[in-house]
């Protein structure tokens, strides 16, 4: 069984990817970002008297819009719930998972922006007991500098720094957890059909240990 | 019993407003517009291969989202359902209707853009018996012309064609149900709380004779 995220920054890729990941023999749980519908919850926070649980809350029901989203233009089903997830899922099924119902129902996560939908997929692939996540974004993986800066093979979690391509709470998440991390391409979705076929290609594994 | 439905173009002055309409003293049921949340979709749907129902169902949960943040910076209740909103105006309460439920389940909306949440905000009001709905908007009402037209301060939704303040299919829909609506600038709260106190101030009266 495999995670994968798909970041807001891939809205207008997403399409592609989501077909070829239909292709592929192996049960997959799909979980979006937020995207640009999270972008206007953030300008209403800067703007407004939206404070950090409202937005918190009204992020997380982004992520659910975004599931929608991708479930019209793929066709793949949605679930607010990992016990129908986990029915689909056992015939090699796809599922776009709507988190909301789970992450303020649970609500263990902080109500922070440095909490995105990175977490929410790790979060969610814990209850699953999977051992990794895919979190597919726009950029090839983790550089050491960016721009300009080198790719990385591999990090552990308690080194990242600065600017990554996942959420800032991830990195002690992973470590919590014990899971490891894919970051890749997914304007490439070749690169993430070869990791969910053992093959290693373009990308950072962000190790917990 | 009143409906005010706030539109999105309010999203940065709705603070105030709500806060007014929490001192009257009579029922009031908010409906607000799917604002900059909607936005998103309308690209979406002008980008990628989201059809007319797609971004029906999206839309009207941006809706939802928006009376989700009306609540966060008012502290008015929401409800996504008329049983517990009726209860709520009998007390002389206010409350914030999610109307996706209603809509998505009842579906008897075109699934087209002509529908926005002015149409929504009239279609729950039937369900409330009502004879007439107040829509802010950030301008003073509908003009002859605009911009430079003159100011309308009564027009019959028979007349209504092109550029007006509201969405398309609202002026067939009061006709139909034989209600009336009032266009209102919300940016002068005390113009809303004048019509709510039978007295007439700026703005434009529809009729649907």
């Amino acid at each position: 069984m495999h995670l994968i995220k798909i970041g807001g920054s891939l809205t207008y890729h997403a399409e592609r990817l989501l077909n070829e990941l239909k292709k592929i023999e192996k049960p997959i749980i799909i979980i979006p970002g937020g995207g640009e519908f999270a972008n206007v919850v953030r300008k209403l926070y800067e703007k407004t008297n939206l404070n950090d649980s409202g937005a918190h809350k009204l992020a997380t029901l982004c992520v659910d819009l975004m599931g929608l989203y991708f479930s019209e233009i793929s066709g793949i089903e949605t679930t607010d719930n990992l016990f129908d997830a986990k029915r689909i899922l056992e015939k090699n099924g796809k599922i776009i998972f709507l988190p909301s119902k789970l992450i303020l129902s649970a609500d263990e996560l902080p109500h922070s922006w440095d909490v995105t939908s990175d977490t929410i997929a790790l979060y969610v692939a814990k209850f699953l007991n999977m051992e990794e996540i895919i979190v597919a974004t726009d950029v090839d993986g983790v550089y050491d500098k960016y721009p300009g800066g080198k790719l990385l093979n591999t990090i552990s979690a308690k080194d990242i720094r600065g600017f990554t391509s996942v959420d800032k709470h991830l990195p002690q998440l992973l470590i919590k957890y014990k899971m490891n991390c894919y970051v890749v391409n997914g304007k490439y979705p070749e690169r993430i059909i070869n990791l969910l076929n053992g093959k290693m290609d373009i990308c950072t594994k962000i190790t917990w240990f």
